[in-house]
Formats: C-alpha cells, structure tokens, sequence
C-alpha cells in the first residue's frame, strides 16, 4: 500500500499491468465481453452528447468543447483505470468550478476561455499524474464527508440558478447565489416567452420522465435496467424535438438563442498556453478541482466495483484521472472526472471492460464528425433544462439535518460549507469547509479519553478510577491515554499531567501507562521530555508503562529514556509493585478509596 | 475544561477570579511577596530597556515604542494573566513578523509602519481575545512541535542576518536569506569603519558575558541565580559604554547612525486607524502572529509554572494575552508575546506573583520619562548586537538531525519549513509548515492499524491472524480496527474491507470489530453505510462486534443499525458462535490454519 518510486518501477517491471490495466483484461478479451460492451457503449453515448453539450455550456465554453472532452479522455481511461465500469467526462460539478475559475482569468484578459480552459485541464491532469505516482491519495482525505456533501448540495443549487437565466432567455452572469439572483431580478423585464416555452416545456417533460417513465414502462412489462436505460437516455427525445421546433419555426432567427454554427469534424491537438501568470492563478482552483474530482471519481468507482466484488486501486485512478485530464486539455477540452448517473448507466447496460468507455469514445468521435450541423437549431434553453433536471439529484439537503443529529459539529461542518459555497462562491466555499472540518478533526483529536488507573482490589488489573472500585496509592499517578500521542495532543498531555501534579501535592510518581498508545511522535516526543524534565524539578519522578514494542524500539531512537528520572516497567502491576509495594496485595482499605476519590478531578 | 460561553458567564458569577486571577493572588499579597516581587521587577526592566529599543528596531519601528510596547501589556498581563511568573513584551520572532507584515502594508501606501503596527497589535489582540472566550486553545494543535522549532530556528537566522548591515552601517532591506545576503553583498563598499568597530566589539562584549561571564563569577563564589542575573543584565553595560563613546565622540554628527531624538514622556492612547483594507491585509499576519505567539506564551507559563507546582490556565492565558496585544496597540506600541529569556529572569530574580510585571510596567514607564534624552547616542549597532546575541539561543540547527532520526517524516517537516522561511519569508514559512505537517498527520492517521483476527484455538480470545497461531472460518472475516473511525481513515475502512472481500470469493460474513473504535464520525459513518450496502449487493452480510456503549449510543441517532444487513455481537465469540457454530469449540485443524494463512494479506 507504500511503495516508494523506485519498488513502484520494479513492481512495474515485473507486473506492467498494474500500471496498463488493459493488459490485464484486454488478454481475456472476447466476443461476448465485446458485445456487452457495445451495447453500452451505444446507450452512454446517447445519453452523453446532450450532457456534453450541456456542460460546456455551464462551463462557459463553446458547445462542441464538451464532446471534445467526451473522446480522448475517455480513451485513456480505458487504458489506465482500473474500474470496469466508470464513465469519465464533463460533469456538472467540475464545470461549475472551471467557469468560476476561468472567468477570474478571463476577466483579467490574460487568456480566453478556452486557453483557460485547456490549462486547467492540463494543470489539473499533471498534479493528479503526480499524485498518483507518488501514492497521494490520502489527500482525498483532507476533504471529510460533511464538506464534499454540502459542498455537492450547494453547487447544484448555483449550477441550478445559473441556468435560469438561459431558461428564461435573459442575459446574466454571477458565480454566488445573490450575484445570481440579482442578475435574475435585473433580467425580468427582458424575459423572452418563447424560451421560456420551451425551456419550462422541456424541463416539465424531462421531470416527469424522469419521476414517471420508469414506472409507466414497468406497468408495461419492460424490466428494470431497460426501463432505468430508457429513462436515462430520453433527454435525447427532448433534443430532437425542440431542435425539430427551433428549426421548422426558424427560431433562432427571431431571437431563441440556440447552438448556433459548430465547426464539424475532430479538433486539432491543442497545446496549453504556456504563461505563467495564468498558471499561477489557475494552480489552486486546479489542485482543487483534482481533489474533488478524484474523491467522486473513486466513490463511484468503489461503489459500483464492491457490487461485484471488484476491486479498484485508488492510486492508480488517480494516474487515470490525470491522463484523463491531459487527454481532455489535448483535445482543446475542459476538466473532466467521473460521473455518476453515466457510470450507473453503463454498468446497467452491462458494460463489463473500460473498453466500453473506449467504444463510447468513438461514438462521441462520430457524434462529432455527423451531428454538429443537425445541432445548430438546438435551443440553449432546453439544455439548460437537462442541467436543472441533472443537478436536481446533486441537491441533497435533508442531509444536513440527518447529519446535524448525528454529530452537531460535522453538521456545522456541512452547513457553513453550503453557505460558504452559496455565498461566497466554489473555491472560498471549498476551503472554507475543509479549514473547518480539519480545525474539528484536530479539536477532537486535542482532547483524547485520559483515565486515572486504581488497582482492581485483589487482582493484577488496572481499571479508570471513574468507573470501577479500585485503590491507588497517594505518591503514585497513574494515567492511561487512550489515543497516540502526536502533535494534536502533545499540549494536552504535558497540561493534563502538570494539572494532576499541581493538584495533589502528596504524589512522587507519575506513571504514564501507554497500553493504548501505538504512536508517539516527535512534538509528543518533546513534550514527555519537558514533562520529564519539569517533574523532576518539581520532585515528581516519571515511569513509563506497558509501552508497546514498536513504540520502544522507536523511542530508542531518541534520548527520552537514557534522561528519563523513572523507568520503564512493562505492566501496571510491575509498576505499582516497584513504586507502592504495600498496596500491590492489599484490598480495598476506606483510606484508599478515600485517595482514589480524591484523584478523581476534571478528567472525564 | 470545554464550557460554553453561558457555563463560562455562570462560573465567573461565581469565581470571577478565573477571569481575573488577581482577584485571587492579589487577595493574599503581603510585605515579603511585594520585596521579592520589586526586586525581580527592577532586574527585568533592566534587562527589558535594550531588549524593548532592539526589537523595535526590529520591527521597523521608532525606538520608543519598543519601551511603549513595555508598559501596558505587562498591567493587563498581570491582572488577567494565569502564570505568576511570564515577562510579556516585545520578543524577537513576533518583532520580525511585524516587520514583515507591515512592510508590505507600507509598501502598498497605505499606512505608517507606526499606523500599521498598532492595526496588527490591536487585531491579534481580538483574534485572542475571542478565540480565548470560545475556548480555541486548541488551535495551537495546528502547529507541530517540529514546524515551530524550524520556524523559530529560521527566524532566528533571519534576524541575525539582518542585523549585520546595521551593524555594517550600510543601508539595505530584504525578508528573505537571499534577499539579506544580496543587500549585505551590494552595500559591502559603503561598510562605516567607526559604526562595525562598535558593533563587532559589542558582539564580542556580549558574547563573552553570555558565555564566559557566568563561570566567572561562579569561580569567584557569586551563586548560581545571582550569576545568571548578573549575566542577563549585562547588555546595559554594553548599552552605557557604546553610548558614552558616542557621546563623547560625537559619533552621530560623524555618520554613525545612533539612535537620535526620542520624544520623552509617555505616549497619548492611540486608535487603530480604521481602514478595512489594511485591516484586510494583515489578518491573517495578524492571526498567525496570534498562534505563534499564543505557543510561545503557554510553552514559556507552562515550563516555568511546572517547575513550581504552580498551574496555569492555557485558555485564560490566550485572553491575557489578547488583552495586553489591545494594550500594546492603545500605547501605540506593537504586537507583544510571552518571552522566554525575560520570563526566566523574573522567575530566577525571585518573582512570586504578576505583580512583578506591573512593577515592570511602572519601571518602563520611569525609563519613558528620563531616559529618551540620554539615549539619543546610543549608536544602532549596540542595539543590533544585542539582537544578534540574543537569537543566537533561537538558532537549533541540531534539532533537525535529531528530530530526522526520531521520525524522517517529522524531520522533513522541520526541514521544509526552514527552507521555506528562509527562502519565501516568515509567513510563506510557517504556512508551508502548518500544511505540511497537517498533511503527514492525515497520511498518517488515513491508515490505521488493521488486524485480521483469529480464535485462539480452545478460548475465547481472538488475536491478529499474523502473530498468533488461530483459526477462523472461510465464509468469516474478521476485521479489527485500532483506531476510531474518522473521516482521514473513512475511505481506508472501505478500501480496506473491499479488498479483504473481492480478494476471497467464499467470503459470506464481515465482522468489524469495534473494540478499539471510541468514536465514529459521519464520514466513517457514511462509509458504513456504503460498505453495508455494497456488500449486501454483493452477497455478503456486515456485523459489528464489541461496540463501546458511547459509540453505540451514538449509532442509535443514525439509520446505520435498523439497515444493517447482519447484526451487533456483544463480544466477537459471540459473533463466531453465531456465525461458524463448529468452529468455536474446535481446536487447530490443519484445514482451518491454512485458511487463516489465506487471510494473511497486504494488511500489516
């Protein structure tokens, strides 16, 4: 689960496909798998074009940029990823996040958008190649569940609001909801009725096949799957439609604004604009769009793997993901990830190799070369509509409360998340969630569970003074940290153990059991050697119990225990014996339990 | 230890001596306390007058307000403040920080350094402030033990490398190793002969008092603390001589830059300017300035109240020290901290209680009303020996080889955030620092120890399946975290069972033992639940096994334990009884160690 670079190259020699999966599963490659995996390929691309279209819109770049994205990046996913059924390409999220990110840069005049775009995507492609082949993915972990799910929930609500204006035909800009809502307010006078129409018509049609058709094909006798596929893949049917409108009443003539002309044909490789200002601006949005691309990427990929008991490499997806990006940069492209609703999709048809994203990729590659003249009537307004209807599902807020009742703190975490995403635009409200959640995890982590031990009367057992009948001797301090000791709790360790001394004057002994303690590092290190070396000014002599081998051969590594005033004992009972001999086989005498009590203090 | 702000109010109802520990000591004060508090009074403020005029140098500031910064914060230190020992005033690192803070306010013209300053002294007095009364102590978590020690180590490198061209008497600036050095090389022509000759017999005087002075007297009788004493103390000599000289001379007409006109008396209350941009600017200096100086502070109160038995109180320390930031900003004066050297003197000098500070105070404010004519001599350079002497203690360049053989991931830490800081400046420094190892501590707690476990066969124990001879059942799989489930480990929890399950296809049950588990967050919550259903797709039942009450208490809230596919076992045999009947009172059949021997995995 470590490997360092150079065993990464030798496990390479020796087994190149787990860094090329397909070696792996193209050598058992067949014509039933072949099959399957058309099949799928056939219903994800069909569901792909609008939503590629879509995105680029919410992303703020030209329409055929989204079906750019939807070919090389998925090609090389299906070379580098290792789960058989995740559909990489635009999804909503990211493009929310890259048209805040490159609009900052856009308004600065040092790049377009698609230049922009393409860094961003390249950037981004380039740290999660090199975070996955130095094994970075715990830095997944920075992002808790509460801030990725508040910040998902908030984002659908801004990527909703934003597409309102398109609906209703107005101009309007604005990346935080009261920008958005005020553009909105400002726009009403302008509202054109005939995108309305057909935006709220199409929004009407999709919300219903999406919340009806299933169960209507049902109570027809057409399955699951094929039914959750068709209802899938019926965006198309509004496409065609209002496109068939929009051109049989020339629409975007009088004013509908529609697609608009889409240059045919496969995009030359792009390469990204090499200035550095513009990098240097983009280099945070992009670690931050890798890191919340990445960690839905993996959720889905696991997610559909443990249903048939597959496995993925999360650092390997993150080698993926990043040639995933680069290939979207390549094909002049935006930021791309995995999404979820495709994924299901594709593993609903049956897809069961990544070469089913390569034949999706191909699909995407002919969409591109056929349709884009077919697409020039399409109405804005109805692929607004698909995003409305797509990120309704991303809007999750009874989580909060669920949540909330859960754990209060990792509710704030949520809700302070979604204002801040609300508020004050994607990238403060990301980082604002994760400042948070890492300030909680590290409140918590400060403060762990602290016992005063007491000798179970008769017995060689050491139990918590709070919770059990025990006897503890008055020169002896005896404290059990139920957690490692590092730097979130080295301040608590030298404050708990000064309060106990200070408190009672009789003790002579400390004994730090650490039974529980797997760890102890460096800041924790420094403050036992302070403790160490303040006790003995103050008279008090500090032993050290039950340290668990690892830790000993680590602590020998350091000074602590040549300096230390005590020793070190193995048991709590070899301890008491040494320290307090009288007590060790006494049983529970009043004045004892009298001593007990009063170290009982503010140690819960 | 964690009350809320309405707790906090009740209990100062009732003992308003928490908020004010004067009310408490001041209560007791009699005639010999007052004796030893005055006489350790008079040595600090001696030690204090240099000390005050070099920092302000420092910090880019005018001399006086070094001694204005001395006056104040030592009153509100004493009434509010927890230690009876901490000497507060204007310390090395937070002058340097100033100087870099407030140059890049300057620079943008905006404010004075002087405006600016006070701005920064009153901002990190709120920040105090407040996050004392929420009781955020904690937050000096965020700074590993390693990440201060090579921040101040830098720092002290920073300040000595920036004292040589004063004591050059060349002109020169820069916040930056590369910067100093550059501004030393390009000013080397212009060195003053008159102004290095004094400053280098300084460091010469100095150094030997530091070094030598103390055996010295020691040898001829004079004990251990008076000779201490006397060796503090002994810059004023450097002080009087190198200003006579000067004065006699008159240097200052001769080019030797002195420290000229100083406005005698005390200052008029200032009020930071009100400018939301500035105010902008340096919050988060100021913030950082705050949690430096807030470790300081408590590490200085902390070693020396343990060495007495004494106690102090690490949250009302953040609000004394919040209030005397807000002093230092109403007497125009400039951030201030606890600081180790001057706090050791007074509590050597025989200091007993905070009046000592005040009595401090009071001798600075003396020195405010006389001294400033007979200072105007004094040349800089004696003040930046002074500096360099006394950061030469800052400088541990030995911790890091240290810290590096502890723990290689600790020691990189203290590594790059002295490169950091000496190549990028002190803010960049610390920030790097504080991410970094914030990021090795999540690497580090993102994979727990896991065990796979056993029954031993003919009890009912259940160890780790690596280290022990046990038996379990095919279709059982065991799994024991030692760590509480929280959202750095929640995805390793998932990665970890789902490759445990699709790695043995007989797999039937999973049996997570909880019995190292004190708390489950929603992350790790959201895991389960994943896992749970996940897994039931894929056939195979979740239970849980030797829940703590606490914990269990808190799954209640959640929707975990009604949608478990398995069930809660008391004890893990109670589990294995229920789960493999024949197995738990069987001893080692060849079959079953072999099947233990197939568990044996990638999990360490």
């Amino acid at each position: 689960m470590s490997l360092r670079p150079a065993q990464r190259w030798r496990a390479f020699r020796s087994h190149p496909e787990r860094l090329f999966p397909i070696l792996d599963w193209g050598r058992r490659y067949d014509l039933p798998t072949f099959s399957a995996d058309l099949l799928a390929a056939v219903i994800v691309t069909i569901m792909l074009i609008p939503q590629s279209l879509a995105y680029a819109l919410l992303a703020g770049m030209p329409a055929q940029t989204g079906l750019y994205a939807s070919t090389l990046p998925l090609i090389l996913y299906a070379v580098l990823g290792t789960s058989r059924t995740l559909a990489v390409g635009p999804v909503a999220v990211i493009s929310l996040m890259t048209a805040a990110a490159v609009g900052e840069v856009v308004q600065s005049g040092a790049a377009t958008h698609v230049e922009a775009a393409v860094i961003l995507a390249f950037m981004s492609g380039l740290m999660l190649l090199a975070m996955g082949c130095v094994k970075l993915g715990f830095l997944s972990a920075f992002l808790s569940h509460p801030v990725i799910a508040g910040f998902i929930t908030a984002s659908g609500i801004l990527i909703a609001g934003s597409q309102i204006k398109t609906i209703l035909g107005i101009p309007g800009k604005g990346q935080t909801l009261p920008e958005i809502a005020l553009s909105i307010w400002e726009g009403l006078p302008a509202i054109q009725p005939v995108t309305t129409g057909i935006g709220i018509g199409a929004i009407a049609y999709l919300y219903l096949s999406r919340t009806r058709l299933s169960g209507f094909l049902k109570a027809r006798g057409i399955g699951g799957h094929l039914a959750q596929i068709i209802t899938r893949i019926s965006p198309v049917v509004a496409i065609a439609v209002t496109t068939l409108i929009s051109w049989g009443f020339d629409l975007g003539a009088k004013g509908v604004p529609v697609v608009g002309a889409i240059p045919a044909g496969l995009p030359a490789p792009s390469w990204p604009l090499m200035d550095a200002s513009v990098w240097t601006q983009l280099a945070l949005p992009a670690l931050m769009m890798s890191i919340v691309g990445y960690v839905e990427t993996v959720s889905v990929a696991q997610t559909l793997a443990a249903r048939r008991r597959e496995r993925i490499d999360p650092d390997q997806e993150m080698i993926a993901l990043g040639a995933s990006n680069i290939g979207a940069a390549v094909a002049g492209g935006f930021p791309v990830t995995g999404g979820f609703a495709r994924s299901v999709v594709n593993f609903d048809a049956g897809a069961r190799t990544p070469a089913a994203g390569a034949f999706t990729a191909l699909g995407m590659m002919l969409a591109t070369l056929t349709l884009t003249g077919l697409l020039y009537h399409l109405p804005q307004a109805t692929l607004a509509a698909t995003i409305i209807i797509a990120v309704l599902s991303l809007v999750d807020l009874r989580a909060l409360p669920r949540t909330w009742h859960y754990s209060p703190g990792d509710g704030a975490s949520m809700l302070v998340t979604i204002l801040a995403t609300l508020l004050l635009g994607v990238e403060t409200g990301i980082i604002t969630g994760v400042v948070l959640s890492l300030a909680l995890h590290l409140y918590r982590s400060s403060r762990p569970h602290v016992a005063v031990l007491g000798q179970v009367p008769g017995t060689e057992h050491f139990r918590n003074i709070d919770r059990h009948d025990v006897v503890t001797a008055p020169d002896v301090l005896s404290l059990r940290f139920d957690e490692s000791l590092y730097f979130p709790n080295a301040r608590f360790l030298e404050d708990t153990i000064y309060d106990r001394v200070a408190a009672e004057p009789r003790i002579r002994h400390v004994v730090l059991n650490c039974a529980a303690v797997n760890a102890i590092d460096s800041s924790a290190l420094e403050a036992l050697e302070a403790v160490n070396s303040q006790l003995s000014d103050a008279g008090v002599k500090l032993h050290l119990s039950e340290v668990k081998g690892p830790v000993m051969d680590h602590l020998r590594r350091s000074h602590l225990l040549e300096n230390l005033t005590g020793k070190v004992f193995l048991t709590q009972v070899d301890a008491m014996r040494a320290l307090s001999p009288d007590l060790t086989h006494q049983t529970c005498a009043r004045a004892r339990c009298e001593t007990a009590r009063d170290h009982r203090g503010r140690i819960g």
